[in-house]
């Protein structure tokens, strides 16, 4: 594993998620593996911490996701941007090898089955609390984070650090059509006024 | 109402959370009308646009979406940077004047109830799903998106417009401690390439 890749806290890695970056899911099951790019993923859980995230039926991750019970997200970047759009635009099902094209590279830590996708800004791995009337209903699944790592040029201390890190660090914010936004600069309210 | 609030086509309405940001939350029931901010709202669907919202059993607010069957989720913007962290960090239940001392200035639109925030970039309006295992076990509600309005000064056209607007539109996206992130860059995939 990279030596920059450092665990973060458990109960600090709703932070890797709090501002609202697009992720990217990751899952495997019996040797089948795939990623895509999610914008509908939230924070829902301080201790331990959990997490939303909205897997339509179409997708060639959710079986996978539903067969193993596990998914990872990750936090791309700036590096990463084609790559983030192309694996939310195409699907495994019509194109077998679109991990390979869109240059996605897959790595695993002791523990886990579920693949992480390298170069990410930080990863998070998830065990699915089984809730069949969210996921039925409203393609909606929860996990739990049980365990939770970070880049450490850009995630320190327990914070991320965008303002210094090289901005190809920048977490992505989709929009639609392509249109991303890039995270941008840190601004601090008084914490004293009130 | 401000003449530069204009509504947004409902099945457009995902866009203005899909860049993940802290939002304001805005409730009332029976004459008590309350706002909080929220990191951990998402998008849901489509069409109809439904949105989840993780709102604590000890906030304030909670009550008055609970009884009313409505919120509104605001997308605050750098120039509410402290008031967005003030109605997150001081409650109601303790501080019963707490809109005034953070500068709030509710309005209301034909048909609702429910207050708005005057002074934010965009709104949506939204009915409670009632989904009681969710609301109790996960804090986690789920609204359906029956109204959405921007300024257009920052969203023109059905997208969001921060690289051209004044910085002081910019959106939050909140970590820990007071520290937020402005967003950032417009940055765009090629949607040719797969």
């Amino acid at each position: 594993m990279d030596h920059h890749i450092v665990p973060v806290e458990l109960q600090k890695a709703y932070r890797l998620l709090n501002h609202g970056p697009t992720v990217l899911v990751s899952a495997s099951h019996e040797g089948v593996e795939n990623v895509m790019s999610a914008a509908w993923s939230c924070a829902l859980d301080f201790a331990p911490p959990k997490v939303t995230l909205v897997l339509d039926k179409a997708t060639a991750t959710r079986p996978l996701v539903e067969k193993s019970g596990y998914f990872v997200l990750q936090v791309p970047n700036m590096a990463q941007l084609q790559l983030t759009y192309d694996v939310g635009h195409t699907s495994a099902n019509d194109t077998p090898d679109k991990l390979a094209k869109a240059g996605v590279r897959l790595f695993r830590v002791e523990g886990y089955e579920v693949p992480l996708v390298a170069g990410s800004s930080a990863w998070l791995i998830c065990k699915v609390l089984p809730e069949p009337r969210n996921e039925q209903v409203y393609d909606l699944f929860i996990g739990e984070v049980v365990a939770a790592y970070a880049d450490d040029r850009v995630f320190q201390n327990g914070h991320w650090a965008f303002e210094k890190a090289d901005p190809r660090w920048r977490s992505l914010h989709y929009i639609a059509g392509g249109n991303f936004y890039a995270i941008g600069e840190a601004v601090v309210a008084d914490t004293n006024k009130t």
